[in-house]
């Protein structure tokens, strides 16, 4: 939040809560645990997921780990700020969890795949902790899944730098259309993903503002630096790229982009 | 016209396409007409969309025409075949339709504007021979919406030798994602667009082969002949792309397509 400019006006935080609200209800709506269960949030960031996660089933208990030990502080400031007090923070890396086997009636894994050299493998060490009927839920984003008008090479160039500078970081940004097959390898049983697509016109201002503009444009715009350090680009053509994802907020633009939501079972 | 509350909801989408499993539901199903309402339909082909349209709303009456003599017939057996009684089926061109202003309903134009080289225009044709308060339904698809697993550089370039070939003869096989401002441009209010996405994989074995193989590979096989001819390609890298189609039918493939369907109004 160090870089927002909107100022802290109390209609626009219910509007961009509004805003946050579309995307949380489409990635989310179908995620909640029985009282009781015991679920592993496997990566959790700053606690963004967890918050929901939590607040949704709040009879649940959730351990939620990242390998960041800052990011787990920022996670407890936040889950504390909300009043939750069903989520355990620890920091742990997903390859050498402090968990025995069977631990856990579910986990919950998202927008952490798209990071890790080895996804399957990730999946299998999580799916060894679940008690046998346990399920594993995957969320992630594909950025080769996102297309707009107008249409704009510019824009994909740029788009292709992110997707460069993850690879080179051992992630992969086109993992959305992977789950699946990722969730099988991992030997999950009956496994079921299910697109959800943002689909943003003038007609639907709060997505292009909170999608198009301040999520998707926003995260392209934030790979500037090391994208000209890695010299995948030039700086003109860069920001050629940004204002054409930019141009499709317009009156007449559009924009589309798919999150992969899976599901699967330990047999 | 039913008054689809449900809007581009993708969680709709993706129930249409668990519980009914085929492509007409998920594009079809939220268009009925009232009876005795008129009803123009442009651009009818060989009458693929008129059965299943005069069958969902069997109280209107249908106008079905086609710049082509041949596909007409072709409809006019297909209709008969079906036992619909409430279908005209006419030769006329968009732009001189025999009909005057406010002579219907409700028009429903499926796969033709890509073909067309001024849709918006035709809109506007369209919509001045609607009654006031009547609408438009539009749906297309969008090539630009394909991507797979495994991704491959050869199926793509297969894919835009589609794309280009249209583009040549006209036309625009990327015009899903433009609906909402071809629409607008038309003139017509209260514009809403609805993508509906089409996801494949092996827990899906009737889309797999329905629409991912029998439906968009085969309709780029299809193109081989004048992609060749035109020089777009050399045949071995064609027909890798086409191979790289039919891998993502196997075990851990999976495929995305999207079409878009929008609905206006004459004011």
């Amino acid at each position: 939040m160090s870089d927002y400019v909107h100022g802290y006006d109390p209609r626009e935080s219910e509007r961009l809560q509004d805003q946050a609200g579309t995307l949380v209800d489409l990635l989310h709506h179908d995620t909640t645990y029985p009282d009781g269960s015991a679920v592993l949030e496997a990566g959790c960031g700053v606690g963004a997921q967890t918050v929901t996660l939590a607040s949704r089933s709040p009879g649940a208990r959730f351990t939620s780990v990242d390998v960041s030990e800052e990011s787990v502080a920022a996670a407890r400031e936040r889950v504390a700020a909300a009043g939750l007090h069903n989520v355990e923070l620890r920091q742990a890396d997903i390859f050498a969890l402090p968990f025995a086997p069977a631990s856990f009636d579910h986990v919950f894994v998202c927008f952490v795949l798209e990071h890790l050299a080895r996804p399957a493998a990730a999946l299998a060490v999580l799916a060894a902790l679940l008690k046998p009927g346990g399920t594993v839920t995957v969320i992630e984003g594909d950025h080769g899944s996102a297309y707009f008008h107008p249409d704009s090479p510019a824009a994909h160039e740029a788009i292709r730098c992110q997707v460069e500078l993850q690879a080179r970081a051992g992630g992969d940004a086109l993992i959305g259309r992977q789950v699946y097959p990722l969730m099988v390898a991992a030997g999950l049983d009956a496994v079921r993903v299910s697109p959800r697509m943002v689909y943003a016109d003038a007609s639907r201002p709060g997505l292009v503002d909170g999608f198009t503009r301040r999520t998707f444009t926003a995260m392209i715009e934030g790979v500037r630096a090391p994208a000209l350090a890695a010299g995948l680009i030039d700086a003109p053509s860069f920001d050629a790229g940004v204002e054409a994802l930019h141009r499709t907020t317009g009156a007449d633009g559009t924009f589309c982009y798919t999150f992969f939501k899976g599901t699967g079972v330990r047999g």
